[in-house]
């Protein structure tokens, strides 16, 4: 609806520290052997700013995961995007008026779309095939040979598609129990993918295996393996990541700023402004509790820092949080404190936050 | 971020049914003696044609909750409202603005809160005392004597703002297992309200009840005992309020339109373009299986039917739907295909959809 644009009377916000964010584009650039293997997706910060942090880091190639991303950072002077989700036959006109200006690459994955995209597509555009490396979401299973056959053909004959490779998002390692397991994905992918190229490359010289997911690129200590990498998540990290083991809690660079509005001594409570509309029901476990978010303490300079002890988030409704809170803590806070909370998911609240008005 | 704002190539967008929702209206409103008691929720739609339905029902008194959500209320023409979030003490610049202009009605529950209102608020203002029915969210329990007191004792002496009474939202109603337990909810619910408001109407005689939540507003079958009423969700209904018997599933009023983009026969699954950004990640257990909505088949005036099989949500990224879809319902779709979802929780999905770009 159209509500009142501006942030006004301390309403929840989000806050972003940009040298958390930095020193994470630095540190995940630096782990590839050349940056023209890195291609951001850039769905997590949806952000100007943030591209710009990319753009003086020295990275040119982006991923995104709607046209309507894409047609933005294109008004951002981005000008090589692969829209990484399948193509929707729906979005050809959108393909054709775009990638007439931009370098774009596409996804694709079902025989009968990639025909229809053939008749309806007027101008010169990338292809990315994508596989399934077990994340059983979308894409083509490496088994599924002739189907894959049949995709590449129909590439082949397609004089204005170019077959750029296969493409994967290894999304099981978000599920993974411990690091040793997203090692094993991302090394199972790794062999999975490289047989392909090994199989197509003698017809297709300039095929690619372009890979990401932000649990394996932080948890593995060289990017050497693919010849493309495509996290996104990293820039600002989560809660989730930090559990999963791919960064510390020191590296997330995003935060929603929360008033406490009320106070519950008898059950150890506080209640937040700060709800489903703004960091997204996304939750992980810890021991058998859901948690939504966790809080921290902010600083006069919008940067924040972990209390002593855990304050987690513990229920959501569509404006409220509810955080079960320590009792030192708990002394300390009074309705009216404004709180950090870090998000679960940062590319969920981000997306929200940005477009809650 | 600033993307393309006009729904393009057959994007995920919100339907509505107005003759449901009209219905749901006129069926809530029969339900109370009078329309004066009627003061619906406008946090689910969000939206000045549905508002205009309510407009045309006779509906003049509004339920938000946000201070935005009011401000864009009162720009479309509302001039009763209440906000029914505990009020902010960074608020009051708010009130001061707005309450001049309309009639606007805050709730309260802290004392160090209320002494901050009184001494900061300019301007006349309805205050109601939150209560707490059991819900465990925010509100003081009726037991707590001395502290309700203090509150109404403060409320007398604070010139400008007037006791409108005792409100409370029975949330807890959301996760009762069968409406007898919704039944049980509300009328413990009204017994605590009544004995509250017996003890306090000898020194305030205007003083009333006000009472709000679908599940129990739908299931009471005449909803005389309180003052007021508040339900905000029958409008649109949802697959939750199916599931918790407050509606038929032909009385849901709200759909997301969202395109086929892969189709996996070995795994029975579909994947559409409609992920949490749109739908929201609240889900509702059906045997042991996360459902984040159900699939239904959109006819060309854009209404839509129920298929003969149920086909669910069964998994949700940030921008993929998938759905595990009967054999009988699979053979009729292909990608590109455009369906529609029933959301879990129309509130969030309203909001999501709205603000999506």
């Amino acid at each position: 609806m159209a509500l009142i644009p501006e942030p006004m009377f301390a309403l929840p916000s989000l806050l972003t520290d940009k040298s958390k964010a930095t020193a994470n584009i630095r540190k995940m650039a630096a782990k590839m052997p050349s940056l023209s293997m890195f291609r951001p997706h850039f769905k997590t910060h949806q952000s100007e700013e943030t591209g710009q942090w990319f753009k003086e880091a020295g990275i040119e190639k982006i991923t995104v995961s709607s046209p309507q991303m894409a047609a933005a950072f294109i008004h951002q002077g981005w000008h090589d995007i692969t829209i990484a989700f399948p193509l929707s036959i729906h979005w050809v006109p959108f393909i054709n008026a775009y990638a007439a200006k931009v370098s774009l690459n596409i996804i694709v994955e079902d025989v009968d779309v990639l025909k229809s995209i053939i008749s309806g597509i007027k101008v010169s555009c990338g292809v990315f095939i994508k596989i399934d490396v077990g994340t059983n979401r979308t894409g083509i299973c490496v088994k599924n040979k002739s189907y894959l056959d049949t995709l590449v053909q129909l590439l082949e004959k397609a004089p204005r598609l170019q077959f750029k490779g296969f493409l994967a998002h290894a999304g099981h390692t978000y599920h993974a129990k411990n690091p040793q397991s997203i090692e094993q994905i991302y090394f199972a992918s790794f062999e999975a993918l490289c047989l392909l190229k090994t199989k197509y490359m003698a017809a297709f010289s300039d095929i690619i295996i372009s890979y990401g997911d932000t649990p394996s690129c932080s948890i593995i200590p060289k990017l050497t393996h693919f010849d493309e990498y495509r996290p996104g998540n990293f820039v600002y990290y989560d809660l989730m990541q930090y559990h999963l083991g791919s960064c510390h809690f020191e590296d997330i660079a995003v935060c929603v700023q929360s008033p406490v509005v009320a106070k519950h001594l008898s059950r150890n409570e506080i209640v937040l402004h700060g709800g489903a509309i703004h960091l997204s029901k996304e939750y992980i476990k810890i021991d058998v509790q859901k948690i939504y978010g966790e809080l921290v303490s902010l600083n006069p300079d919008n940067t924040w820092v972990r209390f002593p002890e855990r304050a987690y988030i513990t229920s959501l409704s569509q404006e409220h949080a509810v955080s079960k809170v320590p009792t030192v803590i708990l002394n300390q806070i009074k309705p009216g404190d404004i709180l950090g909370i870090i998000p679960v998911h940062s590319c969920l609240t981000v997306h929200q936050m940005l477009n809650l008005y």
